[in-house]
């Protein structure tokens, strides 16, 4: 398959916006950022490795690595004293933002995102098993598909009631919360 | 907690990257893109429908849309004939990468992006009970943990022993398959 270069977009920011998905965007959204945890995931810790292995200007990378550790992402800890060394490393936040990183990833093996099968496979530190991911429903445990769902208001929704009808036209059909 | 807003960049495309993260997120990535398929996963399928749930402009929504189809995520489907209207469906595929967004939305709120609890719950059509997804161990079927993980060559790896050696460190030093 082709993929296509997007063109660069003027950034627009989703930080007032009350969807999780839109706000965790406005942080995982840049493409530099779910790369760089991705490293981190890999266990690449070094600015150094870290910009050699994704080709990334250094300034640019410093810039991005400060944002992750202001969100809670990163931690910057030192390894070395004199002189002073630092690496990063995934905090409890961050960790849980990689298996993001890994539902995308078992999305593009599916549908062949990388040429001639994955380059990269995980296994299991204990076992050395390959390990291969899902989104499940917790309750059923059961691949989620979005066919089967619908969406309704949760107590941070900010519009009013006509604006919730609208958007929840379905909901409402099904008599909401029961 | 306090969002940056990052700055505009420049795009680098990953289209050449052997990675399958970067190069489903060189589709998805461009900001645009997931939250049409959050429209499309909420059931909003009209182009003025979208557009005003989003905010966003006639002229990038065309071309977004146009992207989601031409990558095979929308399906362009006729509702009407004398005038002809449109409406856009997820595809298998569009509705497999809504799982990734529902990952995402589990992580935001998990990590509370969104301030005041999530505006939005997902509902199960048969029963209406509420939703919760997790990324999964398909094997242990418990939650995906990376500390757990670490990665190998797959297939697809494009580069030489050297640099295959030095990108799974660990991975050889356990002996590799077996």
């Amino acid at each position: 398959m082709q993929l296509t270069i997007l063109p660069s977009m003027k950034r627009k920011s989703f930080a007032d916006s009350p969807c999780s998905i839109a706000r965790t965007l406005d942080v995982l959204g840049d493409w530099w950022n779910p790369l760089i945890l991705r490293e981190s995931m890999y266990g690449i810790r070094r600015f150094d490795e870290i910009q050699s292995w994704l080709g990334i200007g250094r300034n640019i990378l410093t810039q991005r690595l400060g944002l992750l550790v202001d969100e809670g992402f990163l931690e910057r800890r030192r390894y070395q004293t004199a002189p002073d060394r630092y690496e990063y490393v995934l905090t409890d936040k961050g960790r849980d933002a990689t298996k993001v990183l890994i539902a995308l990833m078992a999305f593009g093996e599916r549908w062949h995102f990388a040429p001639g099968d994955e380059p990269i496979r995980l296994f299991d530190r204990k076992t050395g098993r390959r390990v291969h991911a899902e989104v499940i429903d917790t309750e059923t445990g059961e691949p989620i598909d979005t066919a089967s769902l619908y969406p309704g208001p949760g107590p941070g929704f900010p519009y009013g009631e006509d604006i919730q009808r609208k958007r929840f036209a379905e909901f409402e059909k099904r008599g909401g919360f029961d």
